[in-house]
């Protein structure tokens, strides 16, 4: 440890030790403590604060931009900004850390074809004799009665001890063709795989019993590579450092792990009872799970590494199921549209629809797709995070502390995650606020915040004294100071605003390149279906307000839920469902927004909010 | 090293740290230095003698009986008793010493079919557009243009990086339907395979140039194992043992990653351009290098784990070529008929030929081929050891110092291997003598050492004083104590010729069966092939003339070097061979010999010498 410093990080006390210059944030990361930073650790949102006594550099023109000089004076910095000169404790408010936010594990409820990769197989075994003395390869493999299964060399050395464990009765784990493992004795009764929904924010993995299909146990963590950036391109830039990829690589798999330890405690089952892993996420994510170098997937023309779904031997990526296990990582379309997009049409079943039908996966990225079993048109915009609290003054994710509702009567009425003040707006909180402030005529179609002088003469007083002026524009107090867990009120800013309008600008924009690109107007679409985590917490109302969706009836926008997940356990749970992956993944045509002049007509057209209800 | 004791082997000086109690044996095995035990250390051979001063626990009944006093009293211990106690020094004559034998690393001359599994393509890929921002493996595999390529995690991994480093030019390593590796430009030049032949007691590798099929070099070591004994039941018996699979397979490793790295070096080719090895072997050497548990070879009805072709990717083993680079070993019979039969049988064409044909392969193991196309019975005897010396009073292998050929005329004349006094004999030395003694009448069909009283009135003067009474009847001084670079004459006593009789009577007997099962009389055999080690330094008329092959004519006897290497070298070239070698493995049929009473019948009459020339 020569030539480190010792840094302990309040209330906790944990103590990580790094070579003087280390950014705060690096620290508080080794030390298991997750800074939350929207920009990545930019120096852009100002969100990452910590509370520094002494020990590090020198305040930078940064901090002084964001921070208040009382702030300062009170010992904030940002962890992004502050280097560590020698041994401090630091302490890291509630407001500043990652929490777990509401995650969604639940998905479409789907009836799952039956026929998984890994079976098993209990038989019993010839025993040799002198004038048929073959080999005990060759008796398992008569035994089982299939001539065009192989038995491996990790089979082959398990083979002489456990035939011969339990009285040559022997229980075959296949896989495919190949014989995974074999186990002494009858253990056919327990045989299961997990499925995972690697999203660039949330982890999500689900346990199941391969033999009756049945769903055992699921649970969630965040992405620890949040704290190397909370974007794709934020991670990408990682990775393509020195050691990054693989640091990343370990990250995920080491969540991975952990979310697997839990699966398997909270079911009792052994993860020697866990034979395959099915994994789906966004491009970035599969390359950083894979260790696939994800660097142009941020150059243009963005190509991937590989499109094709990747099996491996589990071991090969430390991932700790049984030692012999699987890896299946579902197919990608592009560098910005992977497979989770492919979970999602695979479960919403998109390829059979005869209908024009969209969906909508609004994550950290929002990914669209669009068409009928004819044909299928997908894109990708990085617009999610503005409804993920980044760059949003006050934003924050869907975690304790969080405004998730807004409605506007007398005065503002707001719903609060947990059993707290509230701290900040979550992504449903601002599509309600703008919705409602649009309504009540606060707010402009063109995104403007009218001032104190120039609101509607109807508006009740107590609305009317929270439209404050702020430095860009006008700005609205969602809570007084005296309501939060804050020191200062609750602000929707301007820029806020101007923040919303690009995101949703993007996302509404894209589905309007998709309808050119099919020949499909707001009547033909036949249902408009929300994925992933944000769109199934808005309110449908408050989203086609805000034009963050085409005007379509109310009644045919559907939440399905953690659709990408249950395409891992589709694929999971039935190899058909591969082929069909497979095929979805060469059959989902991608359109480049970025290369497209259509894009940015629709764009400057749908940052606009609608001009009535 | 707390607890060990320094044991330091003269001269080279060569300290090993030990526990105390440990075998001279095993700590000159750890220091490096392999000791001759021709008897696997059971303490019956006497010739793994060592110069101790002090340090070791008292001599045993064992060295007192194999040892003289003089010889006791000079310091000469077995290195397989004696024990250290504390630190010391020992001395490792020459004479105790395993040194490299000649080694047949020549076969059969075949013209072989080029048809690699490993195939080299380099192609030029197109580059990623806007348009058409299709994944670097999608745009390989298409410039590829073979539908059924994949291409796995491990060649994924590489791929951007090889695509962008030589302007999307890229050599893709072909291995079946996988791609094994992705090199920037073209390296289709460069792509080599090694063939080994595992053998009990040598280990051979050769080079192949997989683009000509041209030999680029060849290399030979002892097998390492032999310290741990020198037949495939000892070698078994240990790997039974605790780690003792485990130490075996690292020293076969070891031995194959030297042999690979000399072929490399020699020449000049990286070992990063290896891309397969293929491997022959008895099923014992096989299981042992594949970390497959042997011990039920060695017990009745003597199963193989596996009879089937393994294919592993070689890094799995720990075998140095490329890190991606695959291992094809050869399939076995049964449980003591290997792959290096199979390995025979393909070289010499065996299922090709019309009329019956005879294969011998006499390594530490003799195996049996017999047959035509329409069919192949094998079998096998342990006999192997005394014609490499064990069990002989003054056996010794074919190396410097061995007398490799005896003639009596008027005396003995004798020629010795490298520029040496005689300190033994070895096998080819054994089957002339005996030959020789029953031809001038000495030694009696029913293999009595006539006394000097005795012999025949016509023997020659210099050859009667020769014959000497012994502890066991009359022994035969091959080579007076003045001669010799020992300090006693050579002998060939009477057990030796016991020992020969039980050798040469196993593998008659393993022939007469094969005759009888097949139905084939002398007359009816068209070739007898001598195969291997052993068998490529005899003299066919001295063989015949002890009766180890039957009486065919002279020329109807053929040597055809190593070919169970060139076996090894024909899978390696073209796959089109494996195929074949999967059939013989199913094909050629095992006749377990100790189950059969007509070998017991044969054994007790082929143990016997034939009646005349």
């Amino acid at each position: 440890m020569s030539g480190t410093i010792k840094v302990t990080f309040e209330p906790e006390g944990k103590a990580a030790f790094v070579l003087p210059g280390s950014l705060v944030l690096e620290a508080a990361a080794r030390a298991g403590i997750i800074v939350d930073t929207p920009c990545g650790g930019r120096g852009t949102c100002g969100k990452c604060r910590v509370i520094v006594r002494d020990g590090c550099s020198p305040v930078t023109a940064t901090e002084r931009r964001l921070l208040k000089p009382k702030e300062l004076a009170s010992g904030l910095r940002l962890a992004c900004q502050a280097k560590l000169v020698r041994e401090t404790a630091i302490t890291v408010p509630d407001a500043s850390r990652f929490f777990e936010q509401r995650i969604l594990t639940k998905g479409v409820k789907r009836a799952l074809k039956l026929c998984p990769a890994v079976a098993k197989r209990t038989v019993r075994v010839e025993e040799p004799t002198l004038t048929a003395s073959r080999s005990d390869a060759d008796r398992v493999l008569d035994a089982l009665g299939d001539g065009a299964l192989r038995l491996d060399l990790g089979a082959a050395r398990q083979l002489p001890a456990a035939l011969r464990a339990a009285d040559h009765q022997v229980t075959a784990v296949l896989h495919g063709n190949d014989v995974l493992a074999l186990e002494p004795g009858d253990t056919a009764g327990q045989c299961f795989g997990v499925a995972f929904d690697i999203g660039t924010t949330t982890v999500v993995g689900a346990l199941l019993d391969l033999a009756t299909g049945h769903e055992a146990a699921i649970a969630a963590r965040t992405n620890p590579q949040v704290s190397f950036g909370d974007d794709v391109v934020a991670r990408i830039t990682y990775a393509s450092e020195d050691s990054g990829l693989a640091e990343l690589q370990a990250k995920i798999v080491e969540c991975v792990n952990d979310i697997v330890a839990e699966l398997a405690a909270r079911a009792g089952v052994p993860r020697d009872g866990i034979y395959e892993m099915t994994t789906v996420g966004n491009t970035t994510m599969n390359h950083l799970l894979l260790g696939l170098d994800p660097r142009h997937v941020a150059q243009m023309p963005f190509p991937a590494v590989t499109r094709a779904a990747m099996e491996a031997p589990a071991a090969d990526l430390g991932v700790a199921i049984h030692p012999r296990g699987r890896l299946y990582a579902m197919p990608n379309i592009a560098g910005f549209v992977g497979g989770d997009t492919v979970g999602v049409v695979l479960a919403a079943d998109l390829a059979a629809r005869r209908k024009p039908t969209l969906a909508v996966d609004i994550g950290t990225n929002g990914e669209m797709v669009l068409g009928t079993a004819r044909r299928l048109v997908a894109c990708s915009t990085a617009a999610g995070p503005a409804f993920e609290g980044a760059r949003i003054r006050f934003g924050m994710r869907a975690t304790d502390g969080a405004i998730e509702q807004v409605r506007l009567r007398d005065d503002v009425e707001t719903s609060v995650i947990g059993d707290a003040p509230p701290r900040g707006l979550c992504g449903s909180a601002l599509v309600d606020a703008l919705a409602e402030l649009l309504r009540v005529g606060i707010l402009e179609p063109s995104g403007r915040m009218l001032g104190p002088n120039e609101l509607p003469r109807k508006l009740p007083k107590a609305l009317r004294r929270r439209v404050v002026p702020g430095e860009r524009g006008n700005d609205f107090v969602l809570a007084h100071e005296a309501e939060t867990g804050l020191d200062s009120p609750i602000l929707l800013t301007q820029a806020d605003v101007r923040q919303v309008q690009l995101a949703k600008g993007a996302i509404r924009a894209g589905i309007e390149v998709l309808k050119g690109e099919l020949g499909v107007d707001d009547a033909g679409i036949d249902a408009i279906l929300l994925a992933g985590g944000f769109g199934n917490f808005i309110r449908r109302r408050n989203a086609l307000r805000i034009g963050l969706l085409p005007p379509v009836e109310h009644a045919r926008i559907h939440f399905i839920g953690n659709a990408a997940l249950v395409g891992a356990k589709m694929v999971l749970a039935c190899t058909d469902y591969r082929a069909q992956a497979e095929a979805l993944s060469h059959r989902v045509e991608y359109l480049e927004l970025g290369g497209l002049p259509q894009f940015q007509a629709h764009f400057a057209e749908a940052m606009l909010f609608p001009e009535s209800d």
